[in-house]
């Protein structure tokens, strides 16, 4: 284990002063133009030296015939170049002085038997001169608090709390869109490739020890130290979730995995059985992984799996509650007393059960303030969910026909709907219970944005907020079996 | 079994020349005069007759303070009206010779015993005038080819090809906006409520005529009559395939679904076999629910489960190829000639197996043109599955970086991404095979919403897509079982 986190040798690699950089060029359909572009576009703050044989400038940067030319001694070197010089640029990294790398291109151990001896050199390389490398075949990493994204796409958003481990670099770079939209982000990720000399447990000890790493997502075709990762995540899992997308379990899955980064898979069994050891939530789909991050890094910890279901319709009702059984979430019978602070808001064509079924309301702030409090306040259940309309076309709609002009109305609605929104969300902050919307409208719509960016997961379906919601009650069982497990050693 | 449309008791309901509406005012923030004013908005044809017991005009049209006053008898009464009065209304409606009617108002069976008299009532009604009617407790219809929506909600997007019948009205009007991200609309669509007079059969039975619905969608707490419902479904399936969620088959699920309609679930392992005995196909979700609509709505039959899959991303091939095997769909090896001619696209640092995985193209047209033309030719393969990574902004920074304004930018990327979107959409139609796409992105991205206008399912992840494929190969199966049988007979 690691004193500190500097003790890393992923530290320089994700917090270097300087880099050099082999592949980019002034060619802008080339994957190192990009991937150099991506790292200006963000705004390193540290020196950038395009090494190029001819150019004497790459994208108006002053460029170098050969890393020997360089005023400095980098602390990191990405080599996005032809298969065949790889090793070649790597040696002379290594006489420069460099000793961290990453090296996005391909044409090693994926390919099979030929590349398997190409590997191999590069690995022989690293070891004469003491150089660490992620890759090869990787798309390298991001770590947006330092404004390093070596990756073939834009950083979108801020840095946020996710540490990722990937083996798969789209599941890096691509995924920069995608959860920039829930208002999440990196803190920082790694894509390993083939982990000739760095693997997806080395990032696992990194991102253990980063201060600004809240959980932990892990993309996996297979695991190459399956007893150091066990014991890695045990010793990650009292401080920080993990989760992790497994896809070697089929046979049509094992045999993509091999051709896309050469790992050896194992049945879903042998995986189902090392994650539950490692105290790992084992994620079935990329968006399911980060849905459980979300509720992960944004919520408290539940009392137990208990959960009452707020709605204004019987069938979204019906749907949450038919999930949370098929997951094993509880619905407790709501107490007297609850019932009683209820009643003045339920119609009498509403439900006082659970799901609590408001139909109507007469004062639709209820909906977000009063009806909340008290279900919150409900000693039998420990998580609130909370079904959302997203109810601006009908504000709107209510607002035009008073008379007001279609910008009126919208002006006036949005305050409304800020108003609602800032409620909710306060009430996680008053009642440190775990609180998660569902809508069947698109999460891109001004009212949920509006939740999500308070710090509300709203999740598309009742399907998807209850198996995030079930992978933040397994966290805390695993956990405290970890912990009891570890005092008993 | 009608002989045509016309016989249904449903047609004059969704097909009504006139209608007498009870419940609307001028107080905006009921929920009758919400249901008035989508009535309106949609720009229903016929007359509207607003019934109020004290308004002169409600919503700027003239009201009649009685049904007794209305100058000629409505083909449909529709009422939003307290429960206390309904049965009062509904015996006017009849004396006046209204022979149809929607009761919205809520308060019956779903109530308990008190309710269950007061909906005998209604249904003794009912038979003395010989009126049909839907609900009570339900939100009513829509039927966009007729402008007609009693719905709370308005109705957007164009008239479809999904004829719905839901034991909740929030899966009518709620899906409004959904569906109409997808670019798919309702051909006719009923919320059924309590079913006292009009159940789900008897909507099958109308949707199975209706010219206009191409694929039936159901959501189901309880089904009322069993045997008919599968003989009403196996006499559908070989014309158009039936999809449902059901959500009794947790017992949460299935008391949630009791206190919402009154309706009596079964074991998941029983509808089960009603649904396989019926012909119809089960979904998990409501997006599951309309993600097989879309795939059954809008693509050819396969030939068979063999899928190839083409990406330029090993990781989102492996999530696809792992999906697959998961759901028992195959992933044949390629052809000799197919692999032949693929190679000049590919990178060697690419993959010609299954999954096709491209990596970097140099011509960007390549992947939407001459790669799928290839895996559309192949013999081996029934359906096409590719991943979209949206590239709207590499190819805007690209020419940002030629020089190009921010503006000229995006025109340009426009027009790129319009021709790629076509010539996709070509292929569908040229090679008469299914063909599916899966991004990461959000659907409401330029480039996705293009592909999806132009007839092309994308759905957000391979999970999503994949389970709506294995609906579209099971349909076929199970036609072919029904028709074998009936064959027999």
């Amino acid at each position: 284990m690691l004193n500190s986190i500097q003790e890393s040798p992923l530290y320089p690699i994700v917090n270097p002063k300087s880099i050099a950089f082999f592949g980019a060029s002034n060619n802008l359909s080339a994957m190192g133009t990009n991937q150099f572009n991506s790292l200006r576009d963000l705004g390193f703050e540290g020196a950038i030296y395009p090494v190029h044989p001819k150019e004497e400038h790459v994208q108006n940067l002053k460029a170098y015939r050969s890393v020997h030319d360089l005023p400095e001694v980098p602390d990191l070197a990405v080599l996005v170049v032809p298969t065949q010089i790889v090793s070649e640029l790597l040696e002379e990294c290594g006489q420069k002085g460099i000793r961290h790398a990453i090296i996005v291109s391909g044409g090693f151990k994926e390919m099979g038997s030929e590349g398997v001896n190409r590997e191999q050199e590069l690995i022989e390389i690293a070891i004469k001169y003491g150089i660490r490398f992620l890759g090869p075949n990787c798309i390298g990493v991001a770590n947006p608090y330092q404004k390093l994204n070596t990756t073939i796409l834009r950083y979108l958003g801020d840095p946020g709390f996710i540490g990722m481990a990937s083996q798969s670099g789209s599941f890096v770079t691509q995924m920069f869109n995608y959860i920039s939209h829930l208002s999440l982000g990196f803190s920082t990720a790694f894509s390993v490739g083939n982990e000739a000399n760095i693997d997806i447990v080395d990032c696992m000890e990194y991102l253990g020890k980063c201060p600004n790493t809240k959980v932990i997502a892990l993309y996996i075709e297979g695991i190459r130290r399956g007893r150091e990762f066990v014991e890695m995540a045990r010793s990650i899992i009292p401080y920080k979730p993990i989760v992790a997308l497994y896809v070697g379990g089929s046979e049509t899955g094992r045999r993509a995995g091999f051709s896309h980064t050469g790992a050896l898979a194992g049945s879903d069994q042998l995986y189902d059985g090392v994650f539950h050891q490692s105290g790992v939530i084992r994620a079935y789909s990329i968006g399911e992984l980060f849905d459980m991050c979300w509720t992960m890094g944004c919520l408290p910890e539940p009392k137990g799996p208990r959960v009452v279901i707020q709605t204004h319709s019987g069938g979204p009702g019906a749907t949450a509650a038919d999930s949370c059984g098929r997951e094993g979430l509880e619905l407790p019978a709501l107490s007297h007393n609850t019932i009683k602070k209820l009643s003045p808001f339920i119609p009498n064509t509403g439900s006082i059960r659970n799901p609590v079924d408001i139909t109507f309301t007469k004062n639709p702030m209820d909906y977000f303030s009063d009806i909340p409090t008290v279900l919150l306040e409900e000693d039998n259940a420990d998580i609130l969910l909370i079904y959302f309309l997203v109810p601006s076309q009908m504000v709107n709609r209510a607002l035009e026909h008073m008379g007001l002009s279609k910008d009126q109305a919208i002006e006036q609605g949005a305050k409304l709907i800020n108003a609602q929104c800032k409620s909710i969300a306060q009430l996680l902050e008053i009642h440190k219970k775990p609180i998660v919307g569902y809508t069947y409208r698109g999460i891109q719509e001004d009212f949920t944005k509006n939740l999500i960016k308070q710090g509300l997961p709203v999740f598309q379906g009742p399907e998807r907020a209850v198996r995030a919601l079930k992978a933040l009650v397994q966290y805390y069982r695993l956990r405290e079996e970890i912990l009891a497990n570890n005092s008993r050693v």
